[in-house]
């Protein structure tokens, strides 16, 4: 089954302590697309500007993105220009020009309104929420957010969570959202908001998965040397968990096949970081995918005692 | 098997956000061979004062600990006292009273040094290199360490690391032991320095296994919402480790072993932490032992895609 993504499309400047690259690939949309790609048919909601690179938008054909859903305004693409620390888990945003993004309205190309599964990225709740309105019978709806609406964007967020089936969040959103410090406190909190199931990030610590009825999943980080930029990883994590769930649920979802999606998200990110913007997403293959998930499988196994 | 436990035994004041006990059961090696002797019979090495309570004595021998190796000396126990923060991962020491600690000599008390395992819980190295000097022919050494003597005893511990099978510390002493943040990178580098394996606890994202080969595991924390008192949940595990190990090893101790040594020790350490010093130990049966174990099985399981 498909999977309609929806979010933003920017081109980004990264700085890390090793290295600084210019207009690269990014946005939610296009982490969350890409990633998903690997998995299931994706129908594409997003707007850049007639700056865009026409190569960005031949990798999104050629990964077999739907794409009339990506609007072209008059004007320039979004820019945001990060810089990560020595401690690759700290970054400051040095810059964001929103250009065509500040005036963008998600609207569905025809057709979309019927994707089965819907993925709303990283964006404010109240497009989230407008995307939501011209959806019809979706199967399944996962949002992402950030602390920055959160903290501008309360009531929209609330909203939003009474109609969406699982909330994606790294753990300081989810002490923010939820005001404590206890992630397993807080997942059960933000399940009473709204979503039956909630994906907290841990960066390199992994991920917590809640669902019904005390429903629990924690997924191992892959144990990687080094990450060469983190930008994205949030995304696609969502991306891939999302795609892999769209390619397997054959009717309702259940806690099984969200552990395999979580685990999928996990081999997606984990790739990704290996190299800046999108560029690992270029060369990786399915052996790739499903040797990584074999790993994950290897590094939390041990012997069940009878 | 038996396992040859040697550490500290002290009396601690323990104060968190809401409550403050004093003169608690403390001390690593207190920890170590309760939760050791879950799985196996121990032989004790420590000191106490004439001070120290005859109930204490009284539990370790109801839990079936050899106590030929404890040693009651003229003046006062060993005392702790320390405070945790709101966030219970910060703690700060208080007080410290060696008492008869500070001219502990660990001896062995007789047939003590052909016991197979040996567990050196937290204390100075050249006490652990002492305990080693004297035991024959062991099967497997485990250390622990701490920050304390990654700082002021380096040479000590360098020349304790050549001499034992594995390593537990924490990611904290891990960075500060390799200098390096990656915890992947920092646990090749500990094994570089002597230990075959390396076993980085990370408190509430659980514990990360380092073994020959990249054999590597990821054990998540038991999802627990309340932390009473954090206190001995490191020598817990640590004890609980090796309980299992020696209970189950026939002839050379295997990853596949080590994996679930790890998972018993998490078991007891998340345990531990429910009541204050070692009451939920008092306690605790083989059931709920297994019962958490399972726990620990379902909630890290996905399923194999062949």
């Amino acid at each position: 089954m498909s999977v309609l993504i929806a979010g933003s499309i920017a081109l980004d400047t990264v700085k890390t302590p090793f290295e600084e690259h210019t207009d690269l690939l990014g946005g939610s949309t296009s982490y969350c697309a890409v990633a998903a790609s690997f998995f299931s048919p994706v129908n594409l909601v997003g707007v850049v500007g007639k700056d865009f690179p026409q190569q960005h938008i031949d990798f999104f054909k050629q990964r077999g993105i739907d794409l009339a859903g990506l609007q072209i305004a008059d004007g320039l693409t979004f820019r945001w220009s990060g810089e990560y620390m020595v401690d690759m888990n700290v970054r400051e945003t040095r810059s964001i020009a929103l250009n065509v993004f500040e005036h963008f309205n998600p609207v569905l190309a025809p057709g979309y309104a019927e994707t089965p599964f819907v993925l709303l990225g990283n964006i404010g709740p109240d497009l989230q929420n407008h995307v939501l309105d011209q959806v019809k019978n979706p199967k399944f709806i996962i949002a992402d957010t950030m602390d920055l609406w959160i903290n501008i964007a309360r009531d929209e967020l609330s909203r939003l969570l009474k109609r969406v089936d699982m909330l994606i969040l790294n753990d300081g959103e989810a002490r923010l959202l939820t005001q404590q410090a206890s992630l397993i406190k807080a997942g059960a909190l933000i399940q009473a908001m709204g979503p039956r199931f909630v994906a907290i990030k841990k960066g390199e610590h992994g991920c917590l998965l809640f669902g019904e009825n005390g429903d629990f999943f924690s997924c191992s980080a892959y144990p990687l040397e080094e990450v060469l930029d983190p930008t994205g990883a949030g995304d696609t994590f969502a991306g891939g968990l999302a795609g892999y769930l769209a390619s397997t649920v054959k009717d309702k979802v259940t806690f099984a096949d969200l552990r395999k999606a979580v685990v999928h998200g996990s081999v997606l990110a984990s790739y990704n970081v290996e190299q800046f913007s999108l560029e690992r997403m270029r060369t990786l293959t399915q052996k790739d995918v499903d040797a990584r998930y074999a790993s994950f499988q290897k590094y939390s196994h041990f012997e069940v005692i009878e």
